[in-house]
This record gives structure tokens, C-alpha cells and sequence, in this order.
């Protein structure tokens, strides 16, 4: 592996973990108890995220694209945008981010994770979960969210931006996508950002913490990849 | 028609889809039941559509002018800026794509159609209707609205922006004129964003759906054509 | 009068009747009855506020410098940036679109209106008035948000904007002041805003309106003249 | 000390006073009673001192670089782009500023501090503590929302901004760390903001105040230090 490619994978790496850290962050904040944040609602989890997809970007544009998304990097491999050598190493060091994101969260709130007792809260922090579990409709909303996610992006690379503009239209982006469409089941959009920490939920010693949720641990993965296929080809079939 | 028109079309029908899936996707997430933003409030409603206009612009911006509503594509050519030949296929595509976000609405939040009961939750994801049912007043709301989302389009025209910026600053003034005058008849401001949506709830197999309202359904689509004509007169008469 | 001051003094006009249709506009969303954005709180009206001075600026800034606030103009005299002969007509026209935009929050809320029985909060979508009463705290807490106005104004005039960033920087000092500083008096820090529209409530047809406590209408008018100028004198003391 | 230091003082001290007059302003919005923002919030707290910092950056960013944080000053020392020179008199300004800022809110706000029976409120706007109390815990708190803070702060420094986007995104990190790690410690971040409004705290003559709990005022100080420090290390190593 080139110096090039250490680098981006590097990038990748940090970006994801500060990604999971500031969004699995703010759940913390919302659904642990005790914390000043508890119980704020779906206004600071979906600016909080939208923040953290922003400000991960550049602190980590600088080393690597920053998709910081497996299904991101599907989409823009397909769009041809992205070499496809790179993806697998490329989600690779987004999931290892996604752990280590997640891990920096547990020992942020470690006090918070101790008070509280309710192991469905505590799986929340790290993984997505459906509002109404329904494997098909989840799925679809899964592929419906990232479709919206992977060909904003695409159609972002056919306008010109003023320096540094866009990284907020990405955090902008993802706010809509959370405001409108994630209800359902909590817009992973993004396979790194759920299995990442949910391996973290299932190997970490925290108290009161139920089993890791591993049968539906496959929609958030294959779900995002889908809709980020989906969205690549839709993008490509317009003229 | 030629090859340019078609691609314009298509962008109108793909952005008013965006928009319309992203915009009635934030209200359904708002009431209808067990979605994890449900009862969020009208901030969520404001940010979401505000953003959903953005969005939905650049998504679209790449393939045709993006206005996305038949009030704007009016006054626009009353102004000079649109070809008047462009008009009726314009409005035409838009409400084609407002037809089209709603029912990907529909699929995305289906569980949660199916349990809510409200016949007046389920249209209010579709359609708007009044706080107070007043004909005149209602009127003079969707006018008002629509007057400042047109007069301020054509001053923006006036300034110059930094690349990209330009789709932010319009979803901040549909974030405003929600913020400020939404709250009386919940701003359709947008003909192909009532009407389009609303043939989707006449046709789509809902349960629980009760009927849709249509003898409210002119004011949302003539107010803000007349609001969007007038503000146009209004600019041309300014020096 | 010659022409360009004509346009200028429209300018100030219209820039300051949007101000105040979108400014008074969310706070007659939030207090009047039955709106649909009834209740929704502090975040609302800040907010809301800021985008209706960014709005205001856009859609009157290609006519006039777009102060739309007396404090501001008499800041700008100071310092220089204006020239003393257009401060009265500056200021006249501002008030009178504070009147105008006042008449037009009325027409729009017109329902919501007839459903207040409260008239200290038919009053509240007018003019500003204090949380609790105190001549002298009220007074400086005027200054010390005007001061903050002003001084960030003549601060961001020695900086260099990307094209159209400017106006979108103004609206967000006025949430941080709205947010920061305005939960003492309501944060007038505009003469303009709280003596228009308390003209405006003075001579409209009301039903259930109170008086329009013509004893507080100085503390608004003469505090943020009072910040403006000291922000202004304070900016020329820094070397 | 020559003139150009004076000034680059001087800025610190304006930055940092607007700064903190800003964010501990929303805090006493938020928690003082019978204020017009009384308890609006998280979203409150962490919006407004994002705002804050933009806007404290804008008012004196034409002075000095506008630090306003001494764990930034000290990062920045590190990282080579601050002299070592600078760093205890940029850090002395600053501590002075935040001194001078708290002072303003207790007389902008002297009213509703009257009213406020609560000693733990009173010092809630002035000082940070944490929600829950734990030596170990508080540091690491602390150390990571530092680290987030200038490690981008470096980060932004590698990209290329629109002319004034900078501080703009600077505030945006402001809310995300708020967001997403504030509701631990209540998010210092910046010895000068916690011990400069501590030490007003203690001076001031406040009705109803408690004791300045100067036995936590290290971990506010010491921690963004140390998370300072640690971040400018972490981005040498990074090639």
C-alpha cells in the first residue's frame, strides 16, 4: 500500500470516529440519564448529527474524500468517481472508526451509562433501531434515506461551491434527511455509523447494556449500500 | 420538444419529488404515530421544509432553473425571467412530482400510516388546510406568503452570490415565511406542493384515510398564483 | 429630493415593512390563538427574527443600505458610514414601514386575532415590554443589546465578505442578541420595530385590544438610540 | 510591549468579554426566573454560544487572531502558529474579558438574579459544573470536547474558507461539541469562560448567591488545557 493510500485510509479512520463520537454523542446526550441534554428530542439529534457530519469532514478532508459512508463509497465507486481498489479498505477503516468513535462515547458518559438501567436506551447510543419493526418497510427506508443522501452528493459534484461551502451543504443534508425521513428507523444511512459502535456495544463492559440487537443489525449494513447503488445508477441514467 | 426542454422537465418533476418527499416526509414524521419525531413541533416543520427547498434545489439545479412551484414559475415569467412557452409544462411536471414525492411518503412511513387513525393527521401529511376555515382570510394568507417567497426570489436576483449559496439563502426565506406567517394556514405557497400530494391522497390505498378536502384545495393553488403574479407586478413597478 | 434618495428612502420602506410582517409575524404566531405555531417558544421567536432581518436585507438591500432600524442609522452617522442628512428621512421611513408592516401582520392573523381575548398578548405581537418592569434595568438592557448590534455592524465593515454572506452573519447576531440578551425586554434594539407597530396597534380596529402602554414607548425608542450611538463612539475609540 | 501586541490584547479582551456577555447571557436566559427565555433549553444553551463565539469572533477578529480561549492560545503555541511569547498575556486578556463579560450579564440580567432564589442557578451562569459530580470523569470530559474543539480548529486552519465562512464554522463546532459532549461537564472547553465569570461570581454582589465552588474550578481550567495540548500533539503526528 502507497503512502497516499496510508494517508487516506488514515483520514477515513479519523474522520468516522469523529463522526460516531460527536453523532452517537448526541444521542448520549438525549437518552442517558441524568446528563443536561436528557430528553431534548429529535431537534438536537438531528442538528447534532448534521453538526457532526460537517465538522467531521474537515477534520478530516485535509488526509483523505471524507466519505466517512460505506455506502458513499459504493455510490461513488459505481459513479466512477472513487476506484474501486478502494472501497473495501476504504469501509474497512470506517468501520474501525465507527468502534473507535463509539468507544470515546462510552468513556465520555461513562457516569451517565451507569445511571442508567434501561438496556434498550443504552443499545440506542450505538445503533439504529426501528420505531416499528418491519422488515420490509425498514429496509425500504433505509434505501429511500441513503438514495436521498448518495444522489445529493453526486448531483453537490455538478455545482460549484465557494471554499468550504460544502461541507455544510453535506451537514445540511443530512439534517433534512434526518427531519424528514428518519422517524422510521433512525437513518443509519450509513453501515460504518451502525455496525461500527454496535460491535463496540457488543464487546464493551457496560453496565445494565442488553444483547446488541444482531438480527437487525443487517438492514442498517445492506440497506444504505442498496439505496447508495441505487442512487449511483439512478444518477447515471440521467441525461 | 426539444432535447433541452425534456432535461428541464425532468429536472422540475425529480426536484418537486425531492421536495414533496422531504417536505410532507417532515410532516408525517411529525404526526403521524410511534415514529421517533412524532410531535416534534413546528420547528421541525419549518427547519424540514426549509431545508427539503434546498435540498431539493440542488438536487435538481443541475437540469432545469429549480423553481419547483407554479407560483414561482409564474411570477418568474411575468417578470421576464421564464419564456411564458415554458409555463404550463413546467407547473405540469411539478405537479407530476408532487404527485410522485407523496406516494415514496407514503411507502417510506407506511407502518405508521397504518397506526394512526386520524383521518385529519393522515391528509395534513398531503395536503394543507387551515387553522380557522375562512375563505378570505385563508386567501389573503396563501397570497401574503407567496408574495414574499416571489419578491424575494427576484431581489436575490439583484445581488450576486458566492457559488452555491444562492439555494441556502431560499431555503432560509421558506424557513422565514414558515416561521412568521405558517401558522395560519400552514403555507402551501406552492400549488404543485397541495395539489400534487392531494391527488396522491384521493388515490393512494390508505387506511384510515378520510376524503381530501377539496373544497379547500383552490385556495391552496390560486392564492399563491395570484400571490406569485402580484409580487411580480410589484417588482417591475419598483424603479 | 433627488432620485437616488427617492429609491433609498423606498428601500428603507419596504425593507423595514418585511422586517416587521416577518418579525411581528412570529410573535403573532407564537401568542395568538389557535395558529399552528402556537406555543412553540423562545427558539421560535429568535430564530424567526434573525430571518426576517436577513430576508429584510436581501429583498431591500439592492435599493438602500437596508439599516431598517433608527439605532443603526445613527450608529452609521457617527461613524461615518452615512451621511447626517439622510438620518431623519432614514428614520421616518423606517418608522412608517414599521407601521405598514404592523397593518399587514394584522390582515394575515386576522382569525387568530378574533380568537385572542388576551390583550396584553395582542399587544406582545406589536411592541416589546418587559419581563419584569424597572425603568433602569429596562433602559440598560436596551443599550447593551443595540451596543452589541451596532458594534458587531461596524466590526463586520472591516471584514470582507464572500458575496451575500454579509446579510446572513447580520441575521445571526440577531439571534445570538435575541438568544443571549432579549429575554429581559424582548430585545426592540430597533426604535423603528416597537414604535410602528405601536402606532399600528394604537389606530387598528382591534377587537379586544388594551391600550398600547404608551408609559413604556420611550425605554424602546430611546435606549437603542443610546446603544447605537455609544457603540459607534466606543468603535472610534479603538485604535 | 509594542503597539501592535497592545492591540491583539485589547482584541482578546473585547473578544472574550462579547463572548462571554453572549454565552453566559443565554445561560441566564435559560435558567434566571421570569425571563422571557426561561427554560427553553439544550438547544437554547448550545445554539447561543455557538452564536456567541461567531459573532465574539467577528467583533474582534480585526484586532487580534481572536482566540478567546487560553487552551486554544496554548494549542495554537504548540502547533507553531501562535509565538510562546503571546501566550500568558493572550491567556491574562482573556481571563480579564471573561471577568468583565460576566459582570455585564449580572447588569443586563439584574432583575431576574434578584428574583432567583436558587444559588445553584445563580452559579449556573456563571460557571460550568457537572451534572454528574466525578473527578476522573469531568477531566475526560473536559480533555475530549477540548480535543474536538482544536484539533478542528487545526484542521479548519489546512482548508481554504470563503472570505468570513470561517468563523461561521467555527460557531458551528461550537454547537456541535454543545450537541453532542456538553451535557456531561456542561462543556468549558475554555478556562477563560469558567474562571473569569467564576471569579465575577465571587466579587459581584449578588443576591441569593452560594459559594463560587472554586473546588471544581480546576478541572474547567486544567482539562481544555490538557485537551488543547493533546490535540495540537496528536495533528504534529498526523502526516
Amino acid at each position: 500500500m502507497d503512502s497516499r493510500m496510508m494517508t487516506e485510509l488514515l483520514g477515513e479512520f479519523i474522520g468516522t470516529m469523529i463522526l460516531v463520537l460527536l453523532g452517537d454523542g448526541v444521542v448520549a446526550g438525549n437518552v442517558l440519564k441524568k446528563t443536561k441534554s436528557e430528553g431534548t428530542g429529535w431537534l438536537l439529534i438531528t442538528f447534532g448529527w448534521g453538526l457532526a457530519v460537517t465538522i467531521a469532514v474537515f477534520a478530516s478532508g485535509y488526509l483523505s474524500p471524507a466519505h466517512l459512508n460505506p455506502a458513499v463509497t459504493l455510490g461513488m465507486a459505481i459513479a466512477g468517481e472513487t476506484p474501486w481498489s478502494a472501497v473495501v479498505p476504504y469501509i474497512l477503516s470506517q468501520i474501525a472508526g465507527g468502534i473507535a468513535g463509539a468507544i470515546l462515547v462510552w468513556l465520555h458518559y461513562k457516569p451517565h451509562f451507569n445511571e442508567t438501567k434501561d438496556s434498550e436506551l443504552i443499545l440506542a447510543v450505538f445503533a439504529t433501531g426501528p420505531a416499528i419493526r418491519d422488515t420490509i418497510s425498514n429496509l425500504i427506508s433505509e434505501i429511500i434515506g441513503t438514495m436521498i443522501l448518495v444522489f445529493g452528493l453526486l448531483a453537490f459534484g455538478r455545482a460549484t461551491f465557494a471554499d468550504s461551502l460544502n461541507p455544510i451543504v453535506v451537514g445540511m443534508l443530512i439534517v433534512s434527511i434526518g427531519m424528514s425521513l428518519g422517524g422510521t428507523t433512525g437513518y443509519a444511512i450509513n453501515p460504518a455509523r451502525d455496525l461500527g459502535p454496535r460491535i463496540a456495544h457488543q464487546i464493551l463492559p457496560i453496565s445494565n447494556k442488553g444483547d446488541s440487537d444482531w438480527g437487525y443489525a443487517w438492514i442498517p449494513f445492506i440497506g444504505p449500500l442498496i439505496g447508495g447503488a441505487l442512487a449511483a445508477v439512478l444518477y447515471l441514467l440521467i441525461p
